[in-house]
């Protein structure tokens, strides 16, 4: 069985994750930051893309050493699994991910992965192999559900929360609404990849919660079956 | 004076003006379709870009009967005046906003648009020439200003959409935000456009609504000075 997956990331009012140059921007205030550390604390794991991974570096840690405590206790771990979404087995070993704070890390990849790659990787990581030139989400969440993992928290960026709306793979989607501008044809937004055409196939969500958080919105989507 | 500016849109939940095939989607329901007729009805003005009537053909008429008979009464026109920024004098005359409802049409270009085309809409609508190769929108406020309009509703798309938000020629931002997902890194976005890099610079906002209306959520942004 898969996990319950919920999709949470910080957009502008104009859907964008970041700026043309993929530069990390802040579009929430310190409650949406806290309200996002304790997610991570209670979930089991955290996923990210390649992508986020080399424009933002981001370690994906729980940042309140009170949250880390209380997790530790509970779970043995201050930090949830983190997983990144690598086809090429591209991750940096260098990168934050691998190295800041305690923790399992997991590196899904595809069978074109470079061994070589895979093997550097290995020492700082378990390595799980889908899919034949990009990572089957389907095959790796249920892996995922086999290995305990029941809450998993997608950080984006946008072209792995398209991935897992267009397939169907979520239960919540999460979305800080910053009040900012920050435009572009070419920034990232939200929901990247292919998009759909047809509108009879959009995924459909009910709305669940919006209330103001920090000085934006925080909106909670749930999917529609 | 520059007339007060309330851009009005609807966006998917992924911040998407459309498809990446331009083609026009239901994003909201009855009760949005009926508060932005009122909006229509209210204002002065209406404004959209050539990207929108190439790809929706829009007419942009107050539909409601009731409205329009109270316009009617109000102002002696049963539309609001409709405006085209189309640089280059593209808008076919057998275009809906040409053709269907009474009223005023103004199509703004610029310097650069062909007189052969610029006359044949001249039979349709006023010509406002200002702005070199595209048009040059302070100045065209100010002329709006002048021919007494002093609520503009500006419709979109995404390129127009980002121009007045980029120049900071907006009072208030209204968005619905539909209960859906359409995805694609190339799809319209409420602000395209070159977007910015710098986040000091970032137009900022103020939320000053925001609620359930049809199965989605209706978003009020002011501007902060
Ligand atoms: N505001 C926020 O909340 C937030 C959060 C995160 C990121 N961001 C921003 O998002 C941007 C990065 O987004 P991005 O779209 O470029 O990258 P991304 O979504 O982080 O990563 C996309 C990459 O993941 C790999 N991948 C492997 N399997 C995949 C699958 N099944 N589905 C989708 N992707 C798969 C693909 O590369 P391979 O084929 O090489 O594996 C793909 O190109 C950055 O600008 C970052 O700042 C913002
Ligand atoms: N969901 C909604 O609420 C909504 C509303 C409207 C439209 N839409 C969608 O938006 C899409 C069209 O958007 P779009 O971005 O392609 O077109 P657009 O914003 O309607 O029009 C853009 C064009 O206007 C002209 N223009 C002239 N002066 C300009 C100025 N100062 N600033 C900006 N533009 C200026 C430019 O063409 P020239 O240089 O040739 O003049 C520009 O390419 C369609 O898919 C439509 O369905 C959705």
């Amino acid at each position: 069985m898969r996990p319950y997956i919920i999709i949470n990331a910080a957009m502008s009012a104009d859907g964008k994750l970041s700026t043309r140059e993929r530069r990390q921007v802040r579009i929430s205030g310190a409650d949406d930051f806290a309200r996002v550390d304790r997610m991570r604390a209670d979930c089991d794991a955290i996923l990210v893309g390649i992508g986020t991974v080399q424009s933002d570096d981001p370690s994906l840690t729980v940042k309140s050493p009170a949250l880390r405590e209380e997790r530790l206790a509970r779970s043995g771990e201050e930090n949830p699994v983190r997983i990144v979404l690598d086809s090429k087995a591209e991750t940096p070993v260098t990168a934050d991910i691998l190295r800041k704070g305690g923790g399992v890390r997991i590196i899904a990849v595809s069978e074109e992965a470079d061994l070589e790659k895979v093997r550097a990787l290995s020492e700082y990581a378990d390595i799980i192999t889908c899919g034949r030139d990009s990572v089957d989400l389907q095959h790796l969440m249920e892996e995922l559900g086999r290995r305990g993992i029941s809450l998993l928290m997608v950080e984006g960026g946008g072209t792995v929360i398209w991935s897992f709306l267009s397939q169907g793979l979520f239960d919540e989607l999460n979305v800080y609404i910053g009040s900012m501008i920050i435009g572009g044809k070419t920034a990232p937004t939200l929901a990247d990849g292919e998009g759909f055409v047809d509108d009879t196939i959009f995924p459909r969500l009910i709305l669940d919660y919006a209330g103001q958080m920090d000085d934006g919105l925080l909106v909670r989507w749930k999917r529609r079956e």
